[in-house]
């Protein structure tokens, strides 16, 4: 399956000079979106993950099916105002504007292997706040499992040794 | 499995007076949110969906595996300035304050039969406007599957026929 197929660019958005990766025609495909759910957990097993970690809105797209698919929990990362109980916190950078991210205190235990998911890795602002908040949780993070990597925007760096996988890179 | 086990009620969040219904430890439950899944994958299948409709962010977590189980497409239906292509809106009022959804244009064709998937039904505001979605797509609504209904705000009043399945009433 070649995943670029269900991807569609769109150019100047949301901002003028920014391209935007549109990943609805794959959810439109069970047939591809299932696709890249098992490719994603290929990619995880070895990882040994107790927990996946994705932020709203899109990285749930992915995480809540490769959570099931891999039989273990997810933990939900939101904005600022939209978990109900007590949270860790990071502000950080995007590609455009800046954001902050929250995780439920209780939401990773310290001897949870978190695997960090989202769909497109562009700067790796997302998903340095990430990393940040499993180490505020003491847990381990496992490794990352991205859909897209904008290679050239050189996000990686942020991961500092941790495994990461990608499907498609742009 | 009861379902009630794995929701936290939060009172007066997002504002005092509102008993918030908090999911996150059913995401942590594999076994659990698998049992959801499936059980809203049997109330669907009577209903012929050719398409699953469901807004963010936690809708997503739902409908995503759903749409897989089901084997159909998922159509994303998000706030403004998140869906980069043409799009259809329909402002609303939620249980506490107000929004806008919107999707695109070309996410579902008029032969479709939609199932629309959220995480709780409340006034009834937030599923009134994917009503309006669907129908100013041109398709038809197949019906609803709802995580859980909080029965005292009477939301099903917008259905207006449409079949509504509801796994927890609280």
């Amino acid at each position: 399956m070649d995943i670029s197929a269900f991807i569609r660019q769109v150019p100047d958005y949301p901002k003028p000079g920014i391209l935007f990766y549109d990943i609805t025609p794959l959810l439109a495909s069970p047939e591809a979106f299932g696709g890249v759910i098992e490719r994603m957990a290929d990619a995880a097993r070895p990882l040994r993950p107790t927990m996946i970690m994705a932020p709203e809105a899109r990285g749930f797209l992915l995480a809540a099916p490769l959570a099931l698919r891999l039989g273990i929990g997810l933990a939900p990362v939101r904005k600022p105002g939209k978990l109900p109980r007590a949270v860790f916190s990071v502000s950080y950078d995007l590609e455009y504007g800046s954001n902050a991210l929250c995780l439920h205190k209780d939401a990773l235990h310290k001897e949870d292997r978190v695997l960090i998911v989202d769909d497109v890795l562009a700067t790796g602002g997302t998903i340095g706040a990430m990393l940040e908040l499993v180490r505020q949780s003491g847990a381990t993070v496992a490794g990352c499992c991205m859909l897209m990597e904008l290679d050239a925007l050189n996000g990686r760096r942020v991961l500092d040794g941790v495994p990461l996988s990608v499907l498609l890179h742009v």
